[in-house]
């Protein structure tokens, strides 16, 4: 079976949205897209760090999903990564209650033995410093290299970010990252410049109006489903993400075709992550399920002209 | 050939946008819907209203595409409509800088008797009590309405504009204006309660996030293409209704699949019409530029699972 390396924070989330309230459940960009990649037939493993309040069934849900829980540290004095956040009524915007770092500020990748020759590695959104340190560890050169990223570290290390992003090949980011990252308002635009930072492949996440894939010569426009109701929207970028890594790992075919066919995929997964807080959908999704999804997906753009 | 009526209105524009800077020139809805839907092989008529002001060569320009002026009105003692607006830097938002009725409040909408058997009608956006005056002149009763409105009529006449649409068959309409029509945030939710009104269509104009149709139990997501630059989107909304229009009322074919079609010619003659200052790009537009962009369309959206 194909590797996938995925490096993230796993953290503990507290969500409220107009439907509904959490206390501290299981959050983390690692474990969105560890389960969403879980959908594929391929191994995959989490580098990440907790602190010694992070309770063990969290740890072994993720295992159960055959995901190598080994390079994720347990610093046992210190606390776990901690997000608070609202969403608003309309779901589209969200307020960060609380941001606590923690043991965040400790962590040290470690990317396992067994993973350094990984076919396909996803940082997640992080400090580019750790997705570096990922990288340098990574033996096989031909590696697809996923990065995910946010306006946090353009704003606060946009160096370090530049240097990161030359070694990547996928670039998971939004309309206004993408356009603060550029200078550029026209996504056609952006996408040429970032090109010119390193990505062969420029994704950009729109949430509820889609994705757009710019490839050098190549675009595509996927949808996202419209649905409705959100539960809530947390993790569904990195759900989107891991869906993605999932299957192009499973497939390990890098070409525009089947570029486009693991955003649908992961487009499809994202869709099933919002129906219920936290990660708790992923779960209970099985492969059923997602198949039927993706006919909806294919039924959703369908025309003949 | 099959007959297209449209009613809406001839108005001068001007217009700024962050790439110039025009004096009057033709503007209003009718100008729009009536070229985009030229490039079909159709008859169309244009009911609307103008003052002494307004040029002939404009009117002429409108007869060289086919179209009927006969009843568009001239009242020479009055002025015509005019609509003065600014676009901000990112393009999507505008500010309306003057807008002067004029011989719009003296509007009486005249069908002409060669086009009172339609076979489609647009609605333009327009006060709804024209809207209807225009309907109740139709004899066609399996006639298709297409009726494009905003939310200055919900906030200002919302009992007229509910009284038109319990005749319409399909209707345009953007995202927050659905969202305002029916009190609900789900668009999917929105339509099924615009069903209840009258339309069974709803088209949803997202702008440069696409459009989105609901028909009793099939929903499409159309792309819009990704531009390099948007240089004026005024029209824009028009433009893809009457390119709906034209296609719709050219092949007389209501089915789902060729709706679809239909919103698809219109997002290509659309992704025209924004290239240059109002109506211009639309004056050169020719059928075989129009084949190559629904090409783009197709292979912009896909992809095989």
């Amino acid at each position: 079976m194909n590797k996938l390396l995925i490096v993230g924070t796993v953290a503990f989330d507290a969500i409220e949205t107009p439907f509904g309230k959490t206390n501290k459940i299981l959050g983390g960009s690692a474990p969105y897209i560890g389960l969403s990649a879980a959908q594929f037939d391929i191994q995959s493993a989490i580098v990440s760090v907790v602190g010694g309040d992070f309770p063990i069934e969290y740890i072994k849900s993720l295992q159960e999903y055959n995901i190598d829980t080994s390079s994720i540290d347990v610093i046992v004095d210190e606390k776990t990564f901690f997000w608070e956040g609202r969403y608003l009524k309309n779901m589209n915007q969200r307020e960060t209650i609380t941001t606590d770092l923690n043991v965040l500020t400790k962590f040290k990748p470690n990317v396992p033995e067994s993973f350094k020759d990984s076919d396909v590695v996803v940082l997640g959104n992080l400090s580019p410093k750790y997705q570096k340190a990922v990288i340098s560890q990574i033996t096989n050169k031909d590696a697809l290299i996923i990065l995910d990223t946010m306006n946090f570290w353009m704003d606060n290390n946009l160096d370090e970010l530049l240097s990161v992003l030359s070694d990547v090949n996928v670039i998971t980011i939004n309309e206004e990252e993408a356009r603060q990252l550029t200078g550029e308002y026209s996504l056609i635009k952006a996408a040429k410049k970032i090109f010119t930072m390193g990505p062969e492949n420029v994704i950009i996440k729109k949430g509820e109006h889609g994705a757009l894939l710019f490839s050098k010569g190549n675009m595509f426009f996927a949808p996202a489903l419209p649905l409705e109701s959100v539960f809530d929207p947390t993790g569904a970028g990195d759900t989107f993400a891991g869906g993605f890594a999932g299957y192009i790992t499973q497939s390990k075919d890098f070409s525009f075709k089947n570029i486009k066919r693991a955003i649908i995929y992961g487009s499809a997964i994202a869709s099933f992550s919002v129906e219920e807080f936290g990660p708790k959908r992923l779960f209970k999704l099985d492969k059923h399920q997602l198949e039927n999804r993706l006919k909806v997906f294919k039924k959703l753009t369908e025309f003949e002209i």
